[in-house]
C-alpha cells in the first residue's frame, strides 16, 4: 500500500425530500446571498428549482439565480457568472443539477478569489487560493463532482477543456435525492452508470498490485452499479437502484477506491478517460457512452501487463468461475463486462457509439490524444502514440 | 435505503515517516501554540514523542505537553488538560495515541469552549457548541476515534461513563502510519481488530433490509480484517497487513457501513456494545475480547429474526458455500466466525474471557445493562431485561 491522503469534506445528505434542506444547509454553511446555478429549463419545468429557492427564502437568505449552464460546461457562463455574483454580493454558490453545474460554480468560485482572468486557473498560469464556498442538489448521478475536487471548463476560443483539482473547491455539502433522477433520459441514465464504474475502473486497474480494503470496497461498488443499473432502466423509478447507483456515484470519485494504488499520487490509470476525452472534444457523444466503445479494446490491449489482475476482476465482480489461465479468465471478464454494456444499450464500439471510424479520423484522435506524440497516457501499462492509435483501432 | 447523513471531513494523511507532517498540519490547520496530549510512556521510548515535538519545532509551532491518559480516559485528566491550556493559550489538540487519547482531546476541546464544568456536556445537561480543533497521529487501529464525532470519558466520582456525539469534535487531520503499531502486544492487536470488526458488524446486523453499495463494502472491509488479522499477529511488521487494519479501523467507525440502513437514524444495533460495556466496567477486560466473548452468544440468540441476513454474512464474508436453509448457513457462519476469534486467541466466552461467570454476576450485568429494567438494546432484535439475561447466561 502507497502512502496516500484521502480527504472528502463534503457533507453528504441523502434521500427522499432533502431538497428541502437547502436553505438551511445554506445558512449553516455560512451563506448570507446566494447563486443559484443551473442548467436546463428542466430544473424549472419539474418544480425543483422553486422548491430550493422557497427553501432559501424560508431561512431569509436572498439570492440571484443563472441558468444556461451546458454540458462540457462554457467559460463565457463562468465569467457570466463572477460578474454577476460581484454585483450582488454573493458569498455561497448552490448548484442544482449535474456535474456540468457543479463544475461551473467551481469556477465561478475560483474566479471570485483571483485578481486577474479566470482562466489563468485552468491553464495553470495561476494556483488557485480560495475558493467561494458550494453547496449542491444533485440531479444526476455520474461525474461525481459533488464530492470531488475536479472541475472541468471548456474555453470556446479554441474549444479547450481543461481542469483544475484542488482541495479548495470541495462542495461544502451535496443534497442527494434518488427520486430527483427518475426523469433522466435512459441514455442518459445509463451513461451515467458508465462514467461511475469508469471512476473506480480507472482506480482499479492502475497497476498489478493487491491494495485491501480498498479493492473489495472497489469491487462492492462495481457490482452495485452492474446490478442496479438495468433496474433502473426497467424501472426508472425504482427507488432502491436510483439510490444505490447515486450514492456509489460519489463514492467512486472521491478517490476511496484509489486509497494506497499507484505510486507517485497517481493512484488511477485514466488512459481511457483520456481516449474518450477527444472524442467528446471532436463529436457531440455523450462522456459515458464513450467510455463503454473504448473500454473492451483498451482492456484487451493492456490486459498481458497483468493478466492476473483482470482475471481477479472477472471472478469477484463478472462472477466468471472455473477453471482456466490467467488471461482466459480475464478475457472471460472483458467480455461479461461488454455484455453487461450491450444489456444496457451501451455501446462496445466506435461505430455503435456513432462515430467516424475511417484511418484519417482515427490518426487523427490518436495524435491529438498523444498531445502530437509527446505524452504517454495511462499506468496499468503506458501507452505512446503507436499504442494510442492501435486501440482506437481495435475500438472500430 | 432510508434517509441518511455521511460527514466524514477529517483529512487522512496515510503511509510511511508520516507523523513528520505533524507540525506542518498542525500549522495549515491554524494552529499557534499545540498542546501535545499522549498516554504512557510507550509513546516517549518509542521515539514518536520527540519525533512529532520535534516537526512542531519545525515549522515554528510552540507546543506543551500532558501525557498519562489512561484506557477508558477519565475526567481528572481532561480537566487538567483543560486547566493547562487555558494557562497556556493553546489554540489546537494534538492526540499522540489511540482512541483513549483521541477521545480525551475532544473532552479538551469541548470544555475549552463551555463557561462550566464539562462533565455537563457528557452527563447532557448542556450540548457542545464549540470544539478547540483536534489533530491526530495514531498508533492503535481499534476505535476509530481519530475520524468518528465519538467522545467516551469516564467519571472516576461514581464510575460514571458517558459519551458526547458531536461533529464538533471530528479530527481536522489524521496523520496514520501503520508502521507505529508493529509493536503492539498480539493481544492488543487482535482486540483492535475485533473491536473493528464490531463497528461495521453492529450496523451490519441492525436489521434484515439489503442496502447497497453499503452491505457490499461493508463485507469487503470484514473480510479484509478477518484476513489480515492472523497476518499481523503472525508477523508484527507485516506492513500490508498493519495498514489495512489501520485503514479498515478508520473506514469502520466513520459510519460509511451504516449508510443507509436503519431507521430514524439509528444505523446500528450496538447490542454486543452495551452487553460489552458492562463487561469491562465492571471487570477491567479489553474492550475488543470482550465483544468477542458475548458475540456468539447474541448471534445465536437473535438470529431467528431474520436468518436471511446471518446466511448471507455467513456465504460473503465467511465463505460458508454448499446447500442448506438460511438457519443452517446462518449457524455455520456464526461458528466460523468464532473459529476466526479462536484463531487470533480472542474469547468466545465469558469464561474464556477471564470474568466470573455465577449466576449472580449475570443478574446484576444485566440489571445494569438494562438500566435497571427500564430500557431495551438493541435493534435487529429488541432485547430487553429477559434477554439480555439469556444472552449472559447463553456466553458462559
Amino acid at each position: 500500500m502507497v502512502n496516500f491522503e484521502y480527504y472528502a469534506p463534503t457533507k453528504m445528505v441523502f434521500g427522499k425530500g432533502t431538497q428541502l434542506q437547502a436553505g438551511q444547509l445554506a445558512k449553516q454553511a455560512g451563506a448570507t446571498k446566494v447563486l443559484v446555478h443551473f442548467g436546463s429549463a428542466s430544473a424549472k419545468r419539474s418544480g425543483l428549482l422553486d422548491q430550493v429557492l422557497a427553501s432559501l427564502d424560508a431561512v431569509g437568505l436572498p439570492h440571484v439565480e443563472l441558468g444556461g449552464v451546458v454540458p462540457n460546461p462554457r467559460l463565457s457562463k463562468v465569467r457570466e457568472g463572477i460578474e454577476l455574483c460581484k454585483n450582488e454580493g454573493v458569498d455561497f454558490l448552490l448548484a442544482v443539477g449535474g456535474g456540468s453545474v457543479i463544475d461551473s460554480c467551481k469556477a465561478i468560485g475560483y474566479g471570485l478569489n483571483y485578481e486577474g482572468d479566470v482562466w489563468d486557473l485552468y491553464r495553470r498560469k495561476a494556483t488557485p487560493t480560495a475558493c467561494t464556498p458550494i453547496g449542491c442538489v444533485l440531479t444526476i448521478a455520474a461525474a461525481g463532482s459533488e464530492m470531488s475536487n475536479s472541475s472541468v471548463i471548456t474555453n470556446e476560443e479554441g474549444w479547450l477543456k481543461r481542469s483544475v483539482n484542488n482541495d479548495l473547491a470541495r462542495p461544502r455539502f451535496a443534497i442527494m435525492n434518488p427520486e430527483l433522477t427518475y426523469t433522466l433520459p435512459p441514455y442518459q441514465t445509463a451513461s451515467g452508470c458508465v462514467d461511475i464504474l469508469s471512476h473506480t475502473l480507472e482506480r482499479y486497474f492502475s497497476g498489478p498490485e493487491t491494495v485491501e480494503p480498498t479493492d473489495s470496497m472497489a469491487e462492492g461498488l462495481l457490482r452495485t452499479v452492474i446490478a442496479m443499473a438495468p433496474r433502473a432502466l426497467q424501472a426508472p423509478t425504482d427507488y432502491e437502484a436510483r439510490a444505490a447507483i447515486m450514492w456509489a456515484g460519489s463514492l467512486s470519485h472521491n478517490n476511496l477506491t484509489g486509497c494506497g494504488r499507484g505510486d507517485g499520487g497517481r493512484a488511477g490509470d485514466f488512459a481511457c478517460h483520456q481516449l474518450e476525452h477527444e472524442l467528446s472534444g471532436m463529436f457531440d457523444v455523450a462522456h459515458g457512452a464513450g467510455l463503454a466503445a473504448v473500454w473492451g479494446a483498451w482492456s484487451r490491449y493492456v490486459m498481458d501487463a497483468a493478466p492476473a489482475r483482470f482475471a481477479r476482476f472477472a471472478r469477484n465482480v463478472m462472477g466468471v468461475s472455473g477453471e482456466g489461465s490467467d488471461s482466459e479468465i480475464a478475457l472471460a471478464g472483458i467480455e461479461a463486462f461488454e455484455t453487461f454494456l450491450r444489456s444496457i444499450q451501451m455501446p462496445v464500439t466506435l461505430g455503435q457509439l456513432g462515430v467516424p471510424t475511417d484511418d484519417a479520423t482515427l490518426e487523427r484522435l490518436a495524435w491529438m490524444c498523444s498531445y502530437e506524440g509527446t505524452r504517454t497516457i495511462g499506468t496499468f501499462k503506458v501507452l505512446d502514440l503507436e499504442d494510442i492509435k492501435a486501440i482506437y483501432h481495435m475500438a472500430k
